[in-house]
């Protein structure tokens, strides 16, 4: 069986959306952040990362939200949520995660987790101030380039739309007016009707 | 035929070296970034991030390395410079992959590129004062939990080594004392032995 290891209103969620999208059979492992469970010991010798999401699988561990969301997506091949026989297709779908994985969420970073890559306060401070101006600069390089529509690919639900929703969630906390980016304030609302979407948010809250 | 858009001393390198691995049938196109060719509105109609490495496929173009690098496997499957057929070892080298990308090289990227993420002149010189130090740590996690040895992911060379290696050249200029890294600086010496690697930066260094 798979387990799942997240913390609430963290981008682990759109693991955890895929996972129920594609019918697994797994179980999710809550962590604690308020208390730092992530960087305990029983979890760093699980997850040396001391980060979410981790996927346990039969044969290891997996972290990374991109390659955890292709593997969900290639060990459920009926569920059809990446085009698996498209070398070019599915790298399309790498790239947009993979962009939202190095771009987006490290833009979005620079607000709670300044700290990752600076001590000092007042250069934080400075990251916390540009941080708003730079998500939104990536969410606008989708908005504009990336994003298809309805879907982030197109016509298809893909393992790239619960990760984007993920982010798309955050946009108020980041300071980013929704209105600026239209197409994905609707795919977020889109996502919001999706009853597994739904249900995860639902779970994720009641278990804290 | 493809066509990889890269600029010497960037991570394009990493797509250079498994674009001549496989024996693809490609060209390259050097970007010169001293005269930011890669801001200018050519470049972005082709690639609207304005960066590289950016590969055009006969289906379009493609960006970000674990993307692309995965594509250049996939299409060239008798190179096996990944396990295709096993789900859990490709998403194992996606996540080292992606590793690479949204961390490592957001750490190393603290460094020049400061004003990504800062504008004030005394926060961008805190992070490339911190820089090392989490470009270090970065390296420490790959070097103890996650390299296997004699390559990446064991025995076999795969997308992970050429990848791995465009940021261990970099280890003396992002201030990182390689003996520190014993299986990752023997990791870049064998790599410097390969052909293809020789055969790649000399020909990035006389395109300057």
């Amino acid at each position: 069986m798979l387990k799942l290891y997240y913390a609430p209103n963290t981008c682990a969620l759109a693991a955890h959306i895929a996972l129920e999208d594609v019918g697994a059979n797994y179980e999710a492992h809550r962590l604690d952040f308020n208390r730092e469970e992530q960087r305990q010991a029983d979890y760093l010798a699980i997850n040396p990362k001391g980060r979410v999401p981790a996927l346990s699988c039969p044969e290891g561990l997996l972290t990374e939200n991109p390659a955890i969301l292709a593997y969900i997506a290639q060990t459920h091949e009926a569920a059809n949520l990446a085009p698996l026989g498209d070398a070019f297709a599915f790298a399309k779908i790498q790239a947009f995660n993979n962009y939202l994985a190095s771009t987006l969420h490290v833009a979005h970073a620079h607000g709670k987790r300044a700290e990752r890559w600076a001590d000092d306060k007042a250069a934080k401070k400075e990251m916390y101030r540009k941080m708003p101006e730079i998500v939104l600069s990536s969410f606008l390089l989708i908005e504009e380039e990336m994003f298809k529509g309805p879907f982030v690919m197109g016509e298809a639900y893909t393992i790239c739309d619960p990760y984007l929703f993920t982010f798309a969630r955050w946009m108020e906390a980041d300071k980013v007016d929704p209105d600026l980016l239209p197409k994905l304030r609707d795919h977020r609302q889109m996502m919001l009707q999706r009853p597994n979407v739904q249900k995860i948010i639902a779970d994720e809250l009641a278990a804290i």
